[in-house]
């Protein structure tokens, strides 16, 4: 029998997803379980995008262009520069979701056995991604006690050997939730303009910052034009991730080139779906208020309860809709099997990504989990009752009563 | 300035495409443009399949499951053995088109420097997905003269090396039109199990086959499990080729389990076009008696005419709507370069797709020119009467008055 490929071997499963099996059992079983480990938010999705999608007058549905229909290009930049970023229609190549984008951009930047830097934690999946481009990630570790701000300059210089060809960021973070501050991405900025390197963005969550914070696109960056790729999708800013429509946006113009030949491969991106983002890059930027509000005030609820958990650390994120906490036990992802096998209360539970799924360096993350907040403010606040009262009653529980104090007074975080 | 990666610098353009901007400037000029260059039909989608989507009541379009729904699964795998093919729920993982397909088979199947086989010619985009994999595709060449029917087992046996992981086939083929006999695919699959190779098989075209012949799934060869990779699209069966929805189906579970790997990377496939795709898969079997004859007819056209104009080599294609032609001229892309720059016919023209782009080996498929039969009858008629014109009055004409009976006495096919 022929074998499988090394890097179909290699390919993680996915961290979101690796306690599925045992959550699809504790639903079997009759419980309640609270998805926050996953980030698809309960939010509706604006009807403007199924209207738009069902008054399509389609009697051949056939390819579009392989960087995307012109009209829905053009609402794109002009959505761009209503968000403060230079981005115009050739600019743009619009992918089958920010996978699409992130994929395109290893393959067309890197060769393979380069390697890219990412921060850690990080979205697990570029793992994946970079698994099947053949590169490498290097990572440069973030800390929980400083709330994942941007590690020194001098952590990256560090790692950049003849390989590195890129650094690649996720602003605002998932999974940790920070916003990089401009005078950071300037850095970063002035980093990749030294050793040669692209900078890679992954703008996801753009729209959700928090506190009236608002995101920095390395587009906008003064002299980025020729390493910038903005990595984007609709999933997350429209609520949306089934309509897989995304975008690769640089100002390079040889790399949108060989970007739109990779696109030119898969022919087109989905002719419906990027029917239903044309009409939500229709939408004005107040359509935002009130997603955002509802985030902030699901953070709000999630971090204070959070804290006020003993032995438990959690940063204030400033964007996107979760949150990397420590948790006072032995193994995270432990932790999070037992509580969908063997706890309940009130016949209820919840899922959470265990952290070290996040992490590129082993061991790393072992007592950290991710939670999405993207349930609402009464679920969520019983799935943060749940975890609260799971903590005292976890065999695997690191914090005993009298540790308790002392572990409160060394989290830099305790307010 | 950063680099390009070779792989992004090596990436060809869509054989499909290298015209276009002629036909544009044609078009600009006022022109009719009779558009033969690219596999889109003008056959209507199922109804079904829009009104399916409209009808959908979905309130938050979220991800799905990263092997597409399982009502759909289920149903194509009804589906499937309708066609007589032994494929199950278990067997299919649902793809962004057959496009994801071929590179999650690449991707799985083969390691980096790893040799794919096929025939050529081939579907030129085969050879951009192999360049994105890092594997390299080993021809072995096809002939017009015995309407490019699968060459000899020995020619395959003689460029088999250690490298070599997999044989790839088109049936019913793109570009040729070639339908493979079960005793053939039988003896490729024999070669597959004696050399430790996958057989991957591109169906796209299955039900596109005349004259009342089937096409042979390589699924439903005995012995085939372990070997046989199915990469199939809804595209062409349902004239919906902008719904990215396509499938790959194999036995092996090992395989199986890798792709979904890479499946879980990209989250999920398009939701919406999925749906359109789950109400395609109800269509009955009559569904394609229409359409199938409808291309019988349109083909019968197209070679009538073909054969009738002097010089023009042009077999009979068994399946799928294209034709390979050779032409009396110098160079195909310079006459279809010249077809949109300097000819008219009554103010219309014709674009073709340059064989060369569908040849592996450098120098074939000079004088040749994949047609797609993929537009009315009194428009293909039209096109024909251009087309014949034209090899009149191409200043790159090979074929001259004196010598024209003897290459028509020398055309195998003549009748």
């Amino acid at each position: 029998m022929p074998s499988i490929s090394h890097r179909g071997q290699a390919m993680p499963v996915s961290p979101f997803r690796k306690l599925l099996p045992f959550a699809d059992a504790a639903k079997q079983a009759g419980k309640v379980v609270y998805p926050l480990n996953i980030g698809q938010p309960d939010v509706l999705t604006p009807p403007e995008m199924m209207e738009a999608v069902r008054n399509a007058d389609i009697k051949v549905l056939g390819y579009g262009p392989g960087a995307g229909s012109d009209s829905y290009r053009h609402k794109l930049a002009a959505y761009y520069q209503r968000a403060g970023i230079p981005a115009e229609y050739e600019h743009i190549m619009v992918t089958t979701a920010g996978s699409e984008a992130i994929l395109f951009a290893m393959l067309t930047c890197l060769n393979p056995g380069d390697e890219v830097i990412v921060a850690e934690p990080f979205y697990g999946t570029y793992t994946a991604f970079a698994i099947a481009a053949g590169v490498n990630i290097v990572a440069v570790t973030s800390h929980i006690e400083d709330g994942f701000a941007l590690p020194p300059l001098a952590d990256f210089e560090a790692i950049i050997t003849e390989r590195t060809r890129a650094i690649l960021i996720c602003n605002p973070s998932n999974p940790t939730g920070y916003v990089y501050r401009r005078d950071e991405l300037e850095a970063l900025l002035g980093l990749c303009i030294r050793h040669d390197l692209y900078l890679l963005s992954d703008e996801a969550y753009r729209e959700y910052c928090y506190d009236g914070a608002t995101s920095t696109s390395v587009l906008s960056l003064a002299g980025s034009e020729p390493y910038a790729v903005v990595l984007d999708t609709v999933s997350k800013r429209y609520s949306a991730c089934g309509a897989r429509v995304g975008a690769f946006v640089t100002r390079n113009p040889d790399v949108w080139q060989a970007a739109f030949h990779f696109g030119q491969m898969r022919i087109c991106p989905p002719t419906l779906e990027m029917i239903a983002a044309e009409a939500a890059a229709d939408l004005p930027p107040s359509y935002f208020d009130g997603t955002r509000a509802e985030y902030q005030a699901r953070r709000d609820l999630m971090v204070a309860r959070l804290r006020a958990m003993p032995g438990v650390t959690c940063p204030v994120p400033g964007g996107a809709f979760y949150v990397v906490a420590r948790l006072p036990v032995d193994d995270a992802e432990k932790f999070g099997q037992w509580l969908l096998e063997e706890f309940t209360l009130d016949n209820q539970t919840l899922m959470l990504s265990p952290a070290n799924g996040f992490y590129h360096t082993p061991g790393l993350g072992i007592q950290e989990v991710r939670i999405a907040y993207v349930i609402n403010r009464t679920d969520l606040a019983a799935a943060m009752t749940c975890l609260e009262v799971a903590l005292r009653e976890y065999p695997g529980r690191t914090l005993h009563l009298a540790g308790a104090a002392a572990v409160e007074a060394a989290q830099p975080f305790a307010s």
